[in-house]
C-alpha cells in the first residue's frame, strides 16, 4: 500500500497490485523512513536535524569531532540514533590509527570512545553502544581467538565496522518490535498526543514512539496524532510534525502549554513518549516536558505509555532521582534563530531533560513486550 | 525605599532617608509603573507591547479603528488594559461625532461599543467597560438630569471623557486592592510561579497577579518568581520577565515545559495567575496553558491562586464550559517572527485561552480579599 520514496515522500502510494504495506518492508528490512543517518561505502552521513524542517541536509562527517560535535549540538539526535552514530563515530576516530600496534590501538579506542561519551551524559544508549564496541574490540583482539592469524589492529578495526553495523542492524529490528508491541494500543479514530521526537528521525527506522503509529497507519487505521512542539528546541513542530506529515499521517501541531486544554477536550485517548533512560524502578528520564505530560495524563485518566528499546533501561541506575539532568545554554530559551526574545541578562533554567516517577507510566513498549508493573520485576525480567 | 523613574528604571534607590516605598507610593496613586497606556491630554498612548521586550514604543492612538486593531492584535493585552483601552476608544470614535444630535450620537456610541467589543470575544473586561460607558452616556442623556441646562452631544461626551478616566482610575485602586490581599501570601524565600502576563502591563498600575508580587518585594521580602514564557505569544518571555526584571526582582524565565521539573524540585511554593473571565461557579478562563499549570500544582500539592478584579466575575455565565474560547491564527504556532519553525501546510490547533475547574483553585485574589470555596456562593457574595 506503501512505499517508501528517497526523493520527496517517505510513503508513495503504488495502488494495489503491486502493493507492500510499510509493516511488510519493515519486516524485510528495506524500509529506511526518515534518514536520520546512512552508513554507506564505508563513510557515515548524518541528517541535519537542526536544519528542518526548512532545508534537509545531509553532512559527510570528516571525522570523529565532528560526529562528537553533531552529537553535542542535537544534528543527530534521539537516544538509538545517538548510539548508533556514537558506534560509527568510533570507527571513524580509528581509521587513521590502522598503524599502531594492537595495544596501542586498543588505547586509542578506549580513548576516543570516552570522548564521543562525554557529548551527550544523559544519554545512556551512546554510553552502551561504546561498551559494545570495546568489548568487540577487546575479544577480536584476544590471542586465542579462532581466528588463523594473530589478531591486529585491522582485524579489530575490521571487527569493529562490523560491530557497529551489527548495532545500526540491530535497531532496525527493535524498532520493528516496539511497533509490533505496540500497534495495537492505537485504536481506529483515536487520538494520540506525542512529545518531542522519539520518532524516525531519532532512531534507524521506525522510529520508537512513532511505531506503533506507523505500524497501525500501515495496517489501514486512521487516527489523530496531537505533537507538542517541545519548546525549547521545537522537535515536535521541526521533526515529529515533519515526518508524520510527510508519512500521510493526521497530525496536529500544538504548543506545549496547549497538550491540557486539547485533553479537557477529550481529543485524546492515549500518550506515547520516547525514552532516553529508564532506571530499574521504571522512573525514567526523557526530554523536558515529559513529566508534566505524564501528570496531566494522570489527570485526565489516560493511557500513558513510554516506547523504549530494552538497551534504554539501565538497571545500573537504581532510581530516577540518581539520573544527572543536563543543563543547557540560557540562549535557548531566550532567543529564536537570531531573534531575541527575552530581556538581556534575564536568569533561565533549561534542563534538558525531566524524570518522571514510575507510578504515572502505563506501560513501557519495548521489542521485547509490554512492560507493566510492578517495574522493578518486569524490567529485570526481560534481562533474566 | 523604591521610586518609580519613567526613563530608564521603574524602582530607582533612593536611599533611606527619602525612603517611600512602592507601597507607599501606590497609597497615594503616584505609581505608575509599566504604563500600558496613558492618557493626557485628552489622547490615548498606548505601548506596542508587541515589539516588547526588543523596543519600547508608545503609539499615540489616531482614531476607534486603530484602538481596535491595538487590542485585536495584542499590542494592549490584559483584561484590565484592554477594559480601559476600550473606554478610551469609545471616547476617540466619538470624537468626530459631536455635531450630531442626541440620538444620532447615542445611536453612535452603540454602534462604536459594538465594534470595539467584537475585537476580543473572551474578554469581559472589555463589554464590562462599554456596556458602564454605555450606562454613562444614558444617564448623562437623560431629560430629568440635574443639570440646569438640557444635555447635549458634547455634554454626554464630555460625561464619557470623566467615566473612562473613572474606570482608569479604579482599575490603578483595584489592582492596589489585589496586591493587598495577597501580599501576605508571598513569605520571605519561596519560590511564585506565574503564567502569561497579568502583570503591570496588563493594567494601568501593579497588575493583577504581581500586585502581591510588588507589594511583597516593597514591604522587604525577597523571593523568587518562575515565568513561563508562555507560548505561543511569549508573554512571560517578553513581558512578565521584563517587568519584574526591571522592577529589581528575582525572575527566572522557563519554558512552559518546564513548569513540572521546576515544581518537582521543590522550587515553587505558590502559583498565581491572571484571569480574562470567572464564570458563577468559580471555573475561569485564562491564557492557554493555566489549567495545565492548575492541574500541576495540584499534583505537588501547592497552592494555586488566580489574581483578578472583581470585574472580572461574570455571573452571568453559569459555568466554565459556557466560555467561549477564542482559536487565533495557526502562523502564531507555525513561525516565528520571520522564521518557520514547523512544516508547510501543517494542521496546527491554537486555541487562545483554556478553562480551569474551580476545584483546582486555592482562592481568588480580588480588592475585596481572597474569595474561597464554595465559589458560589463567595463570588456572588461580593456584589450582594
Amino acid at each position: 500500500m506503501f512505499v517508501y520514496s528517497v526523493e520527496r515522500r517517505w510513503f508513495h502510494s503504488k495502488g494495489e497490485d503491486e502493493a507492500e504495506t510499510m509493516k511488510d518492508r519493515a519486516k524485510v528490512g528495506g524500509c529506511d523512513l526518515a534518514r536520520s543517518l546512512r552508513w554507506e561505502g564505508g563513510e557515515l552521513y548524518l541528517l541535519d536535524q537542526t536544519r528542518l524542517p526548512g532545508e534537509v541536509v545531509e553532512n559527510r562527517q570528516e571525522s570523529v569531532e565532528m560526529v562528537r560535535d553533531s552529537i553535542k549540538r542535537l544534528a543527530v539526535r534521539g537516544a538509538p540514533a545517538i548510539g548508533i552514530a556514537g558506534a560509527y563515530g568510533l570507527v571513524l576516530g580509528l581509521r587513521g590509527h590502522l598503524g599502531l600496534g594492537l595495544g596501542d590501538f586498543l588505547a586509542q579506542a578506549e580513548k576516543t570512545a570516552a570522548y564521543l561519551n562525554s557529548s551527550r551524559p544523559t544519554a545512556v544508549n551512546l554510553s552502551w553502544a561504546l561498551k559494545r564496541m570495546l568489548a568487540r574490540a577487546a575479544a577480536a583482539a584476544a590471542p586465542n581467538s579462532a581466528a588463523a592469524a594473530a589478531p591486529d589492529s585491522a582485524a579489530v578495526y575490521r571487527a569493529l565496522v562490523a560491530e557497529a553495523e551489527a548495532i545500526h542492524a540491530e535497531d532496525r529490528a527493535i524498532c520493528r518490535g516496539i511497533g509490533e508491541s505496540g500497534e495495537s494500543l492505537v485504536a481506529e479514530g483515536c487520538g494520540v498526543l506525542t512529545h518531542c521526537n522519539a520518532g524516525a528521525l531519532a532512531a534507524s527506522e521506525l522510529g520508537t514512539a512513532t511505531a506503533p503509529l506507523y505500524l497501525a497507519f500501515a495496517a489501514g487505521r486512521r487516527f489523530r496524532v496531537y505533537a507538542d512542539e517541545t519548546r525549547p528546541l521545537l522537535q515536535g513542530a521541526r521533526l515529529t510534525s515533519w515526518e508524520l506529515q510527510r508519512a500521510g499521517l493526521d497530525v496536529t501541531l500544538i504548543c506545549d502549554d496547549m497538550a491540557a486544554y486539547i485533553m479537557s477536550r477529550g481529543l485524546v485517548d492515549l500518550c506515547i513518549v520516547g525514552c532516553d533512560r529508564v532506571a530499574a524502578d521504571g522512573d525514567f528520564a526523557n526530554k523536558i516536558g515529559t513529566l508534566g505530560v505524564a501528570i496531566l495524563a494522570r489527570h485526565f485518566s489516560l493511557p500513558f505509555y513510554v516506547a523504549c528499546p530494552s538497551s534504554t533501561i539501565d538497571l545500573g541506575t537504581a532510581r530516577g532521582s540518581d539520573i544527572v539532568i543536563e543543563e543547557r545554554g540560557a540562549e535557548e530559551v531566550t532567543s529564536f534563530g537570531a531573534r531575541r526574545t527575552a530581556p538581556e541578562g534575564i536568569k533561565v533554567r533549561n534542563p534538558a531533560f525531566d524524570v518522571t516517577p514510575h507510578e504515572l507510566v502505563s506501560g513501557f513498549i519495548t521489542e521485547k513486550g509490554i512492560l507493566r508493573p510492578p517495574y522493578t520485576e518486569s524490567l529485570a525480567g526481560i534481562f533474566g
